[in-house]
């Protein structure tokens, strides 16, 4: 019999090792953001597929797993056949539609300023390639109900405290607003209308260069000499740091100072600077934007912002929000790389024979548990160095094999 | 703007209170699970739908969430427009059958007695009803590669250990083994092949009675004689309990008696007895089989069996297998039915107002988190009362007001 046993394509399974690592990393987050005053909730991974359709969502609305109509509502003899008459349900692209949904659903029950936690499973149809997957988990942490930069400042701080517990060096918090960007894009002489589309372009200028960012705002027809501006502006701001950038716009210069010298003061993980070339893609973001780097090469490894206006547009509840989402995917690639070892206990394989009392096995493991984190009870085979050797691949640290009188076994450790 | 925010029919979205005690839940299974010896893996929620379909996974397979085809694999002008032409991919119903893709895929990668966990969502779309979700979690421990019945007896024991963690009395475990039925109902006259049938009905024997059983086997054609027969051996095991049955199946009597006597021995939070009307109605069961109960009225949480033909029916790949499922949205609405009070932390809000030295205030929330497992910062509103009673609502047990220095602050305990 020939059965197709991989998972569908994009999907993963995940082996004892690998989940062992990822169930580590999702009980930290969840830990930290907890400590730090954050409630969890959970939401539905499918969705009415009107609510995605409608949302925003840009590229991931076209990404969507889209789930047939069932039973009686199934009209396969009509005409016209077309996806929105097939469908009722999808998949979820990301946790914020949800959590918009959410909000305006149960804001009665919910404090006042809410502060949520959500981590779990999101689809994207993408072409699926090396590190990207068409289901990943996202690890959020949000704030609703709260215009003040209390808000950033204690996202920052706890998203640092939290990405800190995986030994990793080199944090880089980078901070901008989207009031500065849009008052030196003005500054430059374009119109406000013209923003979001030159911001596209600024966003690529850690990859492709002054000179590819004049080609390709050259190449959309803007006039040379603003372009010219513009990057006279940025070189300026780049030079003289935060000072330089007060003319632009008054409000993002006082808020981004604020989230700086807070988050730089309250802790000693990360290095928390001003950058103007931050972009982020995403239209929605009203004002702060932040994202957290690793390492030398600068990865980043989660991002997020203020979008005072979303909750409204997608729930019909106005509400400011700000969020910061870890890049749960790429922190786990990152550790599997670095070889990250989970803390954790020791992990010790009590073999039995066949002719032992098995109650008496039995209660030897349940002692020996006191004693050791994780005790697997195994019958002893003929070629036993083979079952041990097996064993230590597992990732076992000990073995021990039954006696009647406990105070006789053995504890062979493998790592003496 | 009038928007539906509520989740789709027979979803669900948990609120903080509930989301807190079902990770606890969760937490509480994985950790038990993990030190007796059992390691996690994860499946994809997303299956092939052919593995799905071609599944002997009886109605669950006619409950199947399909995703439609994506991009080019999808062709509404051809004809003929199947549910099999438009869908390719489906949510996974339960976690055995990944289970057991999984299990063919990696076997070469995973021990030769593998103890698995498997946590997470399976997806039936069941007519919406209380209690009845079209998403839930599953909670599975199961043993690929180990015929002897130490499997059944470290399953037993782990979930009852598991389920003692929830201070729940009155535990009772139910063990049969499917031979054991067998032997008695072909002793009474009836066939090999009608076994399956009869079991079905047999399985009522609680919830109808002696007379519903006869009625249903009458209604079923079969000849009065066998199903007295039946009924009278079935009396003469109910009253003589083990002994009675080692004539209709000495493997069966044999397999059980260790069970029972070994489990017993080994813990006190469970009785655990010989049940011969235990029946569970999935065909795919072998020998063993096993429920958990909890309380007077016997509402059953978790069960279990071996099934030693499926692995290799599944996916192509013999091995024998035993597992045991806690019954997780049960659990949970039990827990919360008794007010289950989760095991934590004390809870400190800390007020600060507009005046305040933003970085002196998150300085003393960090220190304070040494002392109170979680804190959380607010802005004070003008109307204090209202906000102090409202944090109480949530959950909180305390707050205090910032003060420049920690010493003068004063914690107010709403418990004193």
């Amino acid at each position: 019999m020939s059965k197709n046993n991989l998972p569908p394509s994009g999907m993963r399974d995940f082996l004892p090792r690998e989940k062992y690592l990822r169930q580590y990393v999702m009980d930290v987050i969840r830990s930290e953001y907890t400590i730090n005053g954050f409630t969890e909730i959970e939401t539905s991974e499918i969705e009415n597929l009107a609510n995605l359709v409608n949302s925003d969502g840009g590229d991931n609305t076209r990404m969507l797993f889209k789930i047939l109509k069932r039973g009686e509502k199934l009209k396969l003899d009509e005409v016209p056949k077309t996806e929105d008459a097939l469908t009722d349900l999808g998949l979820r692209f990301d946790l914020t539609l949800p959590l918009s949904r959410f909000y305006a659903n149960n804001r009665n029950e919910l404090p006042a300023v809410f502060k949520a936690i959500q981590m779990g499973n999101v689809f994207r149809a993408e072409r699926p390639q090396k590190g990207r997957y068409r289901s990943f988990v996202q690890c959020d942490v949000d704030v609703i109900g709260d215009s003040t930069n209390l808000t950033e400042i204690e996202l920052i701080n706890t998203v640092v405290r939290t990405v800190s517990r995986f030994a990793l060096d080199n944090l880089v918090v980078k901070v901008n607003d989207r009031r500065i960007l849009k008052g030196y894009v003005m500054a430059a002489g374009f119109d406000e209308n013209q923003f979001g589309d030159i911001a596209i372009t600024l966003d690529k200028l850690d990859k492709i260069g002054k000179d590819g960012v004049i080609k390709e705002l050259l190449g959309k027809q803007y006039a040379q000499s603003k372009i010219d501006k513009l990057l006279e502006i940025s070189d300026t701001i780049a030079q003289n740091g935060l000072a330089a950038i007060k003319q632009y716009s008054p409000e993002g210069y006082q808020n981004i100072k604020t989230i700086i010298d807070v988050t730089s003061a309250v802790q000693s993980f990360a290095v928390v600077k001003f950058d103007h070339s931050l972009v982020r893609g995403m239209g929605y973001y009203t004002s702060s934007i932040f994202e957290i780097y690793y390492g030398e090469g600068g990865l980043a490894i989660g991002g997020g912002g203020r979008y005072d206006k979303m909750i409204g547009k997608l729930s019909g509840v106005d509400a400011p929000a700000c969020g910061f989402s870890i890049g749960y995917e790429r922190l786990v690639d990152i550790l599997l790389e670095r070889n990250f070892e989970v803390p954790g206990g020791t992990r010790l394989a009590l073999f039995y024979q066949e002719s032992d009392d098995l109650t008496a096995v039995i209660n030897h493991s349940i002692a020996l548990r006191e004693t050791y984190s994780i005790v697997s009870v195994f019958l002893k085979k003929k070629k036993f160095g083979k079952q041990v050797d097996r064993i230590k691949n597992e990732g076992f640290d000990a073995f021990t094999i039954f006696e009647p009188d406990m105070g006789n076994m053995e504890i062979k450790d493998f790592n003496d």
